[in-house]
């Protein structure tokens, strides 16, 4: 296969994140560009002029995502690559618009190299995958792959009360429902990994097997609160003693169960929050994530068995599932052939999950999809110091470009 | 001694409680008279008439304190009765105001029964004991005993930016300097608990023996935040989790020292506090009450030590001691005619320590001084709800009466 190697050329890609992070750069040289701001509008606007002068043609659906195609020679349904060029408050300059970027560049290689594809190639810029204005993320290709209501999601309102109806059509991006993505041969996103472990292991592709499956729940403790000072220890009912209990019986059980899960407890409010008031409530989440089904079922029973725990002699303990959902499995053919392209570029590469959404998981549903990873270095993302080495970022692109060039052989 | 036994009536009690509870009640039955409030002007206004109508002279110093004094046979320094008029918000019908009504119900007596004392009897109420409207707690007291600069607290606002001298000055009680309270003879205050020893022990009568000394400390962790589903547990900087092992460590060892111990972690903020997103910072306090400065060292010692705790290595542990204060210990001469004026009556009594702070903590330093508990059902104090049983008020009032008979005999 190495004598069919295209590669892309890093001048282009730098130019090309330069040239998006200039809509809404912050001067810590990030990007805030939320969903349908006129950062966003800038940035698409920019997106459909770079894909008109490709010669590609510009479609856009009722959620204001945005398909650029370049013609193939049979009239077969597409191959689409994308992601998301919305960003959230201070976030970097990687997130979302990389993989926007590779499907740009993709298609660019092809047309240089006076290859037209077999079938034809669309880079895709979903609305909204961030939910930073307008909640949830995901929204677009949730509305797609019918997971979201799509009357409820035009309802949702920023912190200006604000909806997203009323947004999609000031920046005058609202095409019609006949343009969707409802069929494609493949669905190929690239994206930066959002963790640490492909920067930990100085590896430069991640070749994705799933969005982990995740769970989320709210342990609200209700003890008494008395004065700290007059209030002997045996006659308290202190909610942040109970939690506390909570929280190492839960560490030490989850901690014991595999080595990939995760979990979290992030939010912890603690009630009056009084330096010299005995805690009445304290409210916190514990989430955790796998890809086992069957490590998640046992992550359910330890926390809903906390309510059990002998603390609820002393506090009441009450225990509400927020939400879960189930890994999203990418499709194997797709993976193998994002890792032969990696191993024939000689590019260091490694399986790895997803612990973050991603609009491919609901793509996923109807169109065979997967995800090529490239490292955040530290782990860092949605931040401003966000950062993937462009040596990084070209190799993952050379890798999109000859897992498309495999799959249009093949097609 | 019982040949000299006087009592005071029940209905006269409850009517001054009734009419003092007038002056901002709640909904609840509750009080809100934050000092220096229109509620707390005419709670004054009440108290001053009523002295005057008793035959008192009324005077008032520059920190707003009201001293109604029953002339003496002799003119030496005064035993002197009373406590606050000030409640916090929402706070009950009991706290501060008890006292000064045992001050008017102990020189009613004496005029009832034709008792000219050898000595004057003054009944006081302190400004702003509460410290709920203008911070800190017990601040008129704190000026008397040079604890507190006056020209500092004059600048004390409120959460309108009002001053406690432009609050003082519109309500009307700017006094003059030298009726402050100098030289005493005694200084005695009743008190409800607000803590559940003696309504749990079914004990009318606590003999306080000190305030305890306590300390305050804040813990301020520093981790790092990271995307809650893509960071492997090995590589996380989960400020929560130390916290969580802080908390853990702290209450084993404090629990081991002494049963008279009190502790609280009672204030806790989770940044960024974000469900999806590994928290990087957690600040918490603990604070710690005792009245053997012996077990105070060790407190302090524990705390300090966590320091060292082996969670440094994943996150920064910077532990500051707020503020710390030591036990006052109460006249034991006075403490003792105290027991047997309660013994003499034949009520139930128990030495008690203080855990909360009062006025007469810092009277003492340079008055002698000691104070009478009486019960708080189920310990509740600061809320609407707060209560204590009429013919508890009744017995803690007249075991003050009979403790100044006593001391007069005496003078």
């Amino acid at each position: 296969m190495n004598k069919n190697l295209l590669l892309v050329k890093k001048e282009t890609v730098q130019e090309k994140l330069e040239k998006f992070a200039d809509f809404g750069r912050t001067e810590n040289n990030g990007v805030t560009r939320l969903a349908l701001s006129e950062e966003d509008r800038l940035a698409r606007d920019y997106f459909c002029d770079y894909c008109r002068k490709l010669g590609l043609k510009v479609e856009i659906d009722d959620m204001g995502n945005i398909y650029g195609t370049l013609a193939g020679a049979r009239d077969k349904p597409p191959i689409v690559i994308g992601s998301h060029l919305d960003s959230v408050k201070k976030g970097g300059r990687f997130d979302g618009v990389l993989g926007v970027i590779t499907g740009l560049e993709v298609i660019e290689a092809l047309i240089e190299n006076d290859i037209t594809p077999q079938i034809p190639i669309t880079v895709v810029n979903f609305t909204n995958e961030e939910g930073a204005r307008f909640e949830p993320s995901m929204m677009s290709s949730g509305v797609l792959a019918g997971k979201f209501d799509k009357q409820d999601m035009m309802m949702s309102e920023d912190v200006d009360g604000v909806t997203f109806k009323e947004a999609l059509d000031s920046i005058n991006y609202v095409g019609s429902i006949e343009n969707r993505l409802n069929d494609a041969t493949a669905f190929l996103e690239l994206h930066i990994e959002q963790g640490p472990v492909l920067d930990h292991h100085s590896i430069s592709i991640g070749v994705v097997e799933c969005v982990v499956g995740m769970v989320c729940y709210e342990l609200e403790i209700s003890g008494e609160s008395n004065h700290a000072g007059t209030t002997p220890m045996n006659m308290r009912r202190d909610a942040l003693f109970v939690a506390n209990d909570l929280i190492s019986s839960a560490r030490e059980q989850l901690g014991r169960l595999d080595d990939q899960l995760v979990f979290t407890m992030g939010r912890m409010d603690v009630h009056p929050n009084i330096h010299t008031v005995i805690p009445n409530k304290v409210v916190f989440t514990i989430e955790a994530r796998h890809k086992d089904p069957g490590v998640m079922k046992q992550v359910e029973a330890i926390i809903e068995n906390l309510a059990k725990s002998p603390s609820r002699d002393i506090a009441t303990i009450e225990i509400k599932k927020l939400w879960d959902r189930d890994t999203v499995w990418f499709e194997p053919r797709l993976r193998d052939a994002v890792e032969q392209a990696a191993n024939a570029l000689n590019y260091s590469n490694k399986r790895v999950v997803s612990g973050a959404g991603h609009d491919a998981q609901f793509i996923a549903s109807y169109i065979p999809s997967t995800m090529i990873f490239v490292p955040s270095i530290n782990g860092k993302s949605h931040m401003e110091n966000e950062m993937t080495d462009i040596d990084d970022c070209v190799k993952g692109i050379n890798v999109m470009l000859n897992t498309v060039l495999n799959l249009l052989e093949k097609n």
